[in-house]
């Protein structure tokens, strides 16, 4: 159960991240291949930088090729189907958002795995879910969307820290995963939509 | 003599990708210690991230301090005889085109040795001979060539398809080597020449 | 005595580059936790893409909780005291300036525990030393501070050159240690006061 739970997250959070690339990339007017890269490495990026961190190698995708077919068909449906859908804006944002939550979660969870402490899995789970989409914005030469906007990080960062609250008082480790997903992605919904924000530096 | 050819082949990847490096951080106008760590990074980029994602630390060059000295003096002679070469687009060009084809089998071959699947093969292949120049063009703030232009990973995927299907009809892997680089190189001349390129997303 | 040095370069060298981060974020106009994640990056850059490298995983910030913690408070008190600290750009320069001379250092003992060649020492402590800043800018979207401007990379070059020799004409440990900090911190300062430069390629 709690195995199966895991995989249906990396699925799903795979899904979502390949969807949010695509449209990124399509609104930077690339080739199909090129979109194809970026759908690649927004969805395997997070994951990828937390496994070289962790010396955990072969890197996931290269020991199990249905992810990178799962991106694949993902991303070449997305295309395909891309007229039929008007609102890109909030379709790459709901997905970004979904992908942010499920990520966060399957790297904080590798990180108990390997038996870090909770600072050093809130920081993995951050990575995993942030990382993605800092290095699409990077390669489509943005600032990451991380950095620019809203609550994004702090998100992953609280995220994980309720996680950790959650198993201490005892909650079934799957109601907790459920709970955390839900609240990440409620929170950058929220957070957007009332176009909250941290106040920033100025001079 | 398998192996002979594979030196020679990384070895010739090495010196086309260095000049190519020293040719864009020139065109950029950096200094030349800039101009030389720019020839290193496009030149070892490829080869550092597929070892990075495999494992295989400490990656090549730190193992063979070879290849170091080999990229010191192909830039050093490059930037003293820049004068000498007036087309630096065309020959930018040029020598991109067949560090492209050149890593993009040593990559594809390194996969074969560490047994993994032919597709994840053919994307180490792809790692190999596009990330030098992605790195390159990243550090120098332009949006990498391979997402703005021609086929550029795509030559990469189709000759490690090649590759696997000439192997596939028992050609001898020499032979099957030299094909591939020619066919990677000859695909992206005749694709920039005749101004080729996939349809592009447009709204 | 020896390990006590060692660690003291260390948390100087972590305490500079989460300083300088923090400035160079805060120039940015970034929101606070913006502002945290470019000092964490700054700060563990460069050991990070060392570790990676050397296959020393997982990384040094991740055995440690310690660096972690300690580039939270540094990077708080100096947003804190921010009002106080009217020189910005002075500021952050020398702190990069003395980050470099110390980590730098850092990385070429690390080259030289692992028993690699001095050429390739003398390459990962420049890879410890400007890696933070070039991600950190990466990040930012500038071009990196080491490919625009005044002698940089030259800098960590030149004193890890500095430092075998010293070691080769039998000076004590210690000794040639703080001579190469204040080697590369005074050069760096100095050639920015004087505004020395490479000569640069211009057509």
């Amino acid at each position: 159960m709690e195995i199966t739970t895991t995989y249906a997250i990396e699925i799903l959070g795979t899904i979502s991240f390949a969807i949010s690339g695509t449209f990124a990339a399509m609104q930077k007017r690339l080739d199909p291949f090129g979109v194809l890269i970026i759908a690649f490495v927004t969805s395997i990026g997070g994951g990828t930088v937390r496994d070289l961190l962790l010396g955990d190698t072969p890197v996931a995708w290269m020991r199990n090729v249905n992810y990178c077919l799962l991106i694949l068909v993902t991303s070449m449906l997305t295309m395909f189907f891309k007229t039929q859908i008007k609102k890109f804006k909030v379709t790459l944002f709901l997905f970004d958002s979904l992908g942010l939550g499920l990520f966060t979660l399957v790297g904080v969870q590798k990180g108990i795995v390997f038996g870090l402490e909770p600072g050093i899995c809130v920081a993995l789970g951050t990575i995993t879910g942030c990382f993605g989409g800092i290095i699409r914005d990077t390669l489509l030469n943005t600032i990451p969307l991380i950095f620019r906007k809203e609550i994004y990080a702090t998100a992953c960062i609280l995220g994980g820290i309720l996680y950790f609250a959650l198993l201490y008082f005892n909650l079934k480790a799957d109601v907790a995963k459920i709970l955390v997903i839900a609240f990440i992605t409620t929170l950058r919904i929220v957070v957007v939509k009332y176009k909250l924000a941290l106040p920033k530096f100025g001079y």
